[in-house]
């Protein structure tokens, strides 16, 4: 997507250790027009794939992941982080290891929200290393429900987590497919 | 709003010690046809008033911050829980009670996003004992921005949060206002 490619280029700003600041439009602050032609786009990729419910995980996927189902007019549905005491009954869940902060945290769904009958339509803001999606992947198979595929803004493909998903035939569709960050603040794109 | 208290009377279950649970289609799993109603509505009641931005707090008020940013064709700014390695530079930044968890935390927002040329919405999935929105409130100030007040989607009028920020002068706009629920699973709106 042309569009994400220039935005990242003129409002992203590269830090040491691999880390893309675009806090600007996609993070922290949340630009809607922008949402709006991104979610056209997803809801294009994947319109005639009968999908019935799409699948985020809180808190930064939840914005991309409502604006897509605004324009497709179907379910969001967000894996909370931690098992909280307003989710009664059984649960989905998957363990998900955040290389961001060392620590490993569960993903939880309620059985409610997702079944057999469902397809689903996994949607993030970033896929780096991929365990957040590995996560909801686990999720969607718990539930029985088909997979549609992913839909991600911006996937680092440098990090591998997108090539492994693939690898296992997950159909995943990035926005914007990041080759390599410099040192120097520069962007290379597929 | 008269469809926000039928999908709260049809689809909402009280719990003991005063929750309300609305995962169907407000928290966990979101009802986008449902929230595009509550957007245009929230659009109408500030359709005046000039706003520039929507403030919002992670994770559950992301979602209808989204679906009203996106009605209003306004950008979306949310506070962070806690202030992470992706913000640089100065922040603004306020201490919330939580008396769900009995903890403090802090919501921070950068201070590239609001300027003192900014007119706020506050926009919120809940509001009880009001103590988010009170840091909200605190952010905006920080800020120098004016604040045109608050939408909110369900209000917990007997918890006080409601009452207290009025009378500071601060307009809230609840879609739904409960007077009182029952320990019989009753729900009673004003």
């Amino acid at each position: 997507m042309r569009l994400m490619e220039e935005k990242i280029l003129s409002e992203g700003k590269v830090l040491p250790g691999g880390i893309l600041k675009v806090g600007s439009f996609l993070n922290q602050q949340l630009d809607m027009v922008f949402f709006k032609e991104m979610a056209k786009e997803i809801a294009r990729l994947f319109t005639n794939d009968k999908v019935t419910k799409i699948l985020t995980v809180e808190a930064s996927g939840i914005a991309i992941a409502v604006a897509a189902g605004l324009e497709m007019n179907i379910p969001v549905v967000f894996a909370k982080k931690h098992q909280t005491t307003n989710l009664d009954g059984g649960v989905y869940c998957a363990n998900v290891y955040s290389f961001t902060h060392g620590t490993t945290y569960q993903i939880v769904v309620s059985e409610d929200y997702l079944n057999q009958n469902d397809t689903v339509l996994l949607v993030d803001d970033f896929l780096a290393n991929g365990k957040a999606l590995e996560g909801l992947c686990e999720i969607v198979s718990q539930a029985n429900s088909s997979l549609a595929g992913a839909a991600i803004a911006i996937e680092k493909h440098f990090q591998g987590g997108g090539a492994a998903l693939r690898s296992k035939g997950i159909r995943i569709e990035s926005l914007a497919k990041i080759k390599s960050m410099g040192d120097d603040g520069s962007i290379e794109f597929f």
